[in-house]
């Protein structure tokens, strides 16, 4: 099993997982190292009052994708975990999906950063929702439960 | 029905309107002029792979607790949405619920500024979890779907 | 005069008049519609205790820089203030310059958004030191001194 | 010589070594554990076009108050440098001084938090110009050139 090989199975693993992510249908959608992208369907229990994704959603949907794309250019056995996360909102998200493309843009002994864009699909056009930053550090990877 | 209730009742119900917020469980803790509590309490799709809530969560009830915050000092009407938010994640929120405490530390014809606290409670001690900003502007409240 | 050269003589203006960004020696390197890229040589005064360019200076450059990118998107008479301004330091910036480079990446009625790559220039290569996002808002612009 | 005293001496070695700091007339208000007050009073090398003090010089006042804050609670040769600053911009910062109030919010073993408000006072009232939150890590100490 090549690297490549692994850390697709390694982001899958962890959004597949019980708990938040699988919850809200999170699809891995791309997997290279440093860069990830994940999508997440409509959904009425995604949304807010108006509509449109809500930002907590699209936050956290940023927030994973900067993880698992800095945890793919990290050595085995290591995984990020979120220092902070700050989120622009450019425009309502009002797609049929919204997809996080993260990559990771330093990949230091402690500290890693990963930039994120949020496109929001609508009528097969693809529009910038949202942009944010995460800074991050590694750490050991805990035991995941069996996949 | 004065200003206070009038804001509590419109917090109640944009929360609790069909949509992530309600599907999450928000439940609303305190309502009072520049200041909202909003409560989580723990479930396991709003956790991640290590037990911990997600990020994206404690991101979203900080988010929404701060809208609700700069809303209630807002003129009737008016509702507050998300331009930035910035979350710093200080310590696992591993408890039974998370809470955020946010107020408005300004409030301007065009742009508001609210500061949050992202509290975990385990064994009955509030600790620190996570500390947030978001800037926020208002807008023409829309309709909302009949409570 | 076209709209471009306007766009530049304003940049000029702005950082050449009296103040923060001419004393530290603000170089104006491009202006386009939506970009904007400013340089600082380096200089005793803008550094820290261990040689590297001072954060401030770094944050001050990005700030000034998105501005600029930003107002050379508005109609003219407006000019874009900073709301916030959010900084990642990738690497020490102990090159000969800095040069941060801002474009644009929303323009809306009130609030407007830019992004920005500050690199830092050693032995003719140039790296990255820094990411920024800034919010902004426009406003009317103020009379400035005569250049 | 005890801590509190070795902390504030080496705040003031810091900011009074050449460079940006001193350059800028950066003085030291306050030092205790965990805490740091500096102080800017107003210059015209300091101010934007429109005479409030430039938003780049309250980022490298709160980041220097930042990682002096949280530099007075490492232990002993260890020093804060900053990872990601965040600043809201709340208010014109027109008056006779600046004074960013830093508080250390969480120190981690490699990952340390600061909270700031930097305020401005004009006619002996301080208001809040400014909240900034920074991101740093502590590493060993480089030698300063002697005080």
């Amino acid at each position: 099993m090549n690297d490549d090989i692994a850390a697709r199975a390694l982001v899958e693993r962890v959004t597949s997982s019980p708990g938040y992510t699988s919850a809200v249908g999170t699809q891995v959608a791309l997997v290279e190292r440093g860069s990830v992208h994940l999508r997440l369907a409509r959904r009425p229990d995604l949304l807010q009052f108006n509509g449109h994704f809500h930002g907590g959603v699209i936050a956290g949907l940023a927030d994973h994708a900067a993880g698992a794309a800095v945890t793919t250019a990290l050595p085995p056995g290591r995984i990020a975990v979120t220092v902070d996360l700050h989120v622009n909102y450019l425009s309502p998200a009002s797609g049929e999906a919204i997809v996080a493309k993260a990559r990771a843009v330093r990949m230091g002994a402690s500290i890693c950063v990963a930039s994120v864009e949020v496109m929001t699909t609508a009528d097969g056009q693809e529009q910038l929702a949202a942009i944010a930053t995460a800074t991050l550090r590694a750490v050991d990877l805990p035991p995941l439960q069996p996949g």
